[in-house]
């Protein structure tokens, strides 16, 4: 078997070569979305630059290679997770779509007051609210099976609650907080004893296990391409034919139907009755060549490498003081999710400020934390195209943080002025308010004199026009005047000069403008040419003073 | 204003360089979809390449960027279509959904028995089928508009079909078989004062005419991405925010809820409501830059463009002989359909082979034809960046086409092997009859003896190995020996032999090979390299003769 060479597996993700708040990107929030290999891009432009067309409805040759193209991609996702037709599969949008089409197809037809659906507290919204609205719907009732220390779904619970009146069991294969897998064999074997039917939610498992739903046995197989290397904007559901063919369709119109009349209309076949409008076919294909390229890696010793990454960050994360897997013990997939004894929100928006990506909240599955009883944590998930020492880089930090407060932090609480603006904004929810906030500040703000509106004080890089001048006092600290043609950017230059304005040199240069705007929160707010535009009137400032 | 400059629009559209059967690509079936121009193809790389993450849920700066830009397309849509706020803008995954979300969650909440539902007979499927199940479910009843001699919504029939009874109107803004603009002022004001709602689909509208919801006073308007040079996999909802309001949600899952719990869950305001899942980000951000494309070329002449191909493409068509506009008049969009009095799939057919792309058929609007009482018809649909010349091929290629058989049929026609074989091939439904029929001939086809299969007869440019030798008669007819090491191809070469075998030199040379294996039906089933294998053989054996 090849080794697995971690350094021209990274080189095909374009995105890993890019900084972040001027770090490099340390991206490990892979279980919310993938980085797309370079092959994928590729993929979909070749669709567009030489095979676009509609699929299935028309005959010419265009059309004929986007088909031929489109269905080859329902093949190979036939073959990776082994179905045995290609009718199997379902294209969706999403792999949250895929559960609403089983919930309302199957769900809404087949429960009855009194019925059944077994779900667990370990599992994403995606797979609680589509059962709770049917449920509602029908009368059927939802039970939940609870999780063990180690967060995977407690075995002895199976037979109480997967009962005679269960019709279906809706669980996660690996639960996208907790990265263990659960036990599904069993789980699949209760639910048929009983009759029902199973619905496994692969979204977290696909891109990480092998999956082969013939040997699983389960009903239904459901996930998303996006978080395995894949486009966003397609999802899979996988059924078995007969089970699929039993249900009705979820969404009508083009491609589904056979015949329309006013007095009738009948529906196509598999996998077509199910697939209405016309798809997300760029998506598709470069999906299908997301799988060919897992494929190829397969073929290296990636497994190898993948339990290293795991054993490592285990054992480095485990060493940082204050930090606590919500769960015991090892997950089975890079997928780590803790508390530490800092404000979790504040540790990310540091983390994110040396450009690692990380994940705060409570992860779509907030019944899983009522559950655990804590208010939410922070998850790293790793792919393989991160690296031991991005691990060493992100535990360095979280040591750090976890042990003394961030010096810009702490500056800037020294600071009453900043102080007060940054407690002012943070009672402000919604951009509306802060940008009404930012125009009162910008008309306080005293206009410069025309005269010294010139190209001497004019500052380089604003897409907007924006001046500065300054003085200095006999203790050498700094004033300076600043103004605008764009109102939102006076609003931003008196929140920028509150920080400044009667500072020394050195507090000027120390001074963390990132952090300050992400405290004020507004860093998510700026646009690229604000931003850059703000920036330039810092560099100026700091060049100014040093 | 600027001068459109249709050599420069072209050039934007990289798919337009291609050649399709050895022709230049004439694509019109631009109502099926657009083809896309590198600024859309770069956009959608330049998420994947530098801003790629999931939205709304993350706060690090990859997230909250990729949000930024999501929301900016919101925006750039409200503009387009100038709704009176971004919320009103609900993204799905294509016209098709947007028309089923209203169907299910408005319709199945607000209707009730003896309800009336009120359509018209130009609809797409996608906006009769949704209608039909949710008449069904909820005991409503659908009325349908006739249309006029023109192929419009025959304003004379509102005041009797649009009643007090009615609760919603469902019209296109443009038929996407007739290319006119329907009177859906007219149509909303008279289901205003019925008290009914209005949801006009925009499918084909939207990309060539402008659309304002607020002067149109509509309820809702949909539309999608693909057929107005954006990507596949997005479509649009505006609803006037007070309804969708009052709507509950479609599907369920993360992203359009507020807090989840086991005993209860409520949602998020619009437009997240709606909009559950992972979105399709890259799609949507492509999308706005689609719409930016659109917003620079109308500061450009394209009007007067559109309307010189619009009239020259009417007169130019309306000389072919036997030519047939299915309504009377010139369509207000350059879409025309038509019928000939050759059969229209071997007209669509002989057109690809010179690479033009039309459609044939009922194009998802089989009721329509059901009412003008023809079968089918081809369609012509063109965008701004089809040309006059473009158009003079097409009338060409028509008019011979009216006037007599072509000749490579013709020639087909007299061969009594090639025909019997071609009447073989059609009675085989599906690629795995045909498959296991070319299995059969392949498995007659002589081996060749192994000294003959060396270098020397070996065939450059296949795949599979394969090898080619001949003798020719007294008569100067040709035999050729042929043998694979792939039984497909050994299938496929047993049909090449039979139009070859016994031929003479120009026999050989004016027959048609890609008709011939369209003919077969295989054409479409032939991949790029089994196709390339095909050909390098046909010109071995032309080279031969020649």
């Amino acid at each position: 078997m090849k080794n697995f060479e971690i350094k021209q597996f990274r080189q095909q993700f374009p995105i890993l070569k890019t900084n972040v708040n001027h770090h490099p990107l340390i991206y490990l929030d892979n279980g919310a979305t993938t980085q797309k290999p370079q092959c994928v891009i590729n993929e979909q432009n070749d669709v567009y630059c030489l095979s676009n067309a509609n699929v299935h409805r028309a005959s010419y040759q265009l059309a004929a290679e986007a088909t031929a193209k489109f269905e080859q991609a329902r093949i190979t996702v036939q073959q990776f997770i082994n179905a045995s037709k290609s009718s199997e599969i379902i294209w969706t949008k999403s792999c949250t779509e895929s559960i609403n089409l089983v919930a309302h197809s199957w769900g809404s037809n087949q429960l009855n007051k009194g019925d059944v659906i077994v779900l667990s507290y370990g599992e994403h919204h995606a797979n609680i609210v589509p059962w709770q609205i049917v449920a509602e719907k029908t009368g059927a009732v939802i039970k939940v099976l609870p999780l063990n220390k180690q967060g995977t779904i407690a075995i002895e619970s199976l037979v109480d609650i997967i009962c005679e009146k269960t019709k279906i069991v809706c669980v996660s294969h690996i639960s996208n907080v907790i990265g263990k897998i659960n036990p599904i064999n069993k789980i699949i074997a209760r639910a048929k004893s009983v009759g029902a039917l199973t619905l496994i939610d692969g979204a977290q498992a696909v891109a990480n296990i092998s999956v082969d739903v013939q040997a699983l046995d389960c009903d239904f197989y459901v996930f998303s391409a996006h978080k395995m290397y894949g486009p966003t904007g397609v999802g899979v559901l996988f059924g078995k034919a007969h089970l699929l063919d039993s249900m009705p369709p979820y969404q009508a119109g083009g491609e589904m139907i056979e015949h329309v009349s006013f007095s009738g209309t009948s529906y196509q076949p598999l996998p077509f009755k199910f697939e209405a409008g016309t798809p997300n076919i760029s998506g598709v294909i470069a999906f299908s060549r997301a799988i060919e390229f897992i494929n190829e890696y397969q073929l290296t010793n990636t497994h190898e490498y993948k339990k290293t990454l795991l054993n490592y960050a285990f054992e480095r994360l485990s060493s940082v003081p204050t930090l606590k897997f919500i769960v015991e013990g090892k997950p089975d997939i890079a997928l780590f999710s803790f508390t530490l004894a800092e404000n979790l929100q504040d540790v990310a928006s540091q983390l994110d400020l040396f450009g690692i990506s990380v994940r705060v909240g409570r992860h779509c599955a907030m019944p899983l934390f009522e559950f655990l009883n804590i208010n939410g944590c922070i998850r790293l998930s790793l792919a393989p195209y991160n690296t031991l020492s991005e691990v060493d880089v992100v535990v360095d930090k979280l040591t750090y943080l976890s042990n003394i407060k961030d010096s810009a932090v702490k500056q800037a609480q020294d600071n009453a002025g900043v102080q007060e603006i940054i407690s002012t904004f943070r009672q402000l929810k919604g951009w509306d308010t802060k940008h009404r906030e930012l125009m009162l500040l910008g008309k306080k703000l005293p206009r410069m004199p025309k005269s010294k509106r010139s190209d001497s004080t004019l500052i380089q890089g604003c897409e907007s026009a924006a001046w500065l001048t300054y003085s200095k006092d006999i203790n050498h600290l700094y004033y300076f005047q600043t103004d605008s043609d764009a109102k939102i950017i006076r609003g931003l230059l008196a929140v920028v000069l509150l920080a400044f304005n009667g500072k020394s040199a050195a507090e000027i240069l120390n001074f963390d403008i990132n952090n300050y705007f992400s405290q004020l929160g507004l860093l998510k707010h700026l646009s690229p040419s604000r931003g850059n535009g703000l920036l330039a009137i810092v560099d100026k400032i700091k060049s100014i003073v040093s």
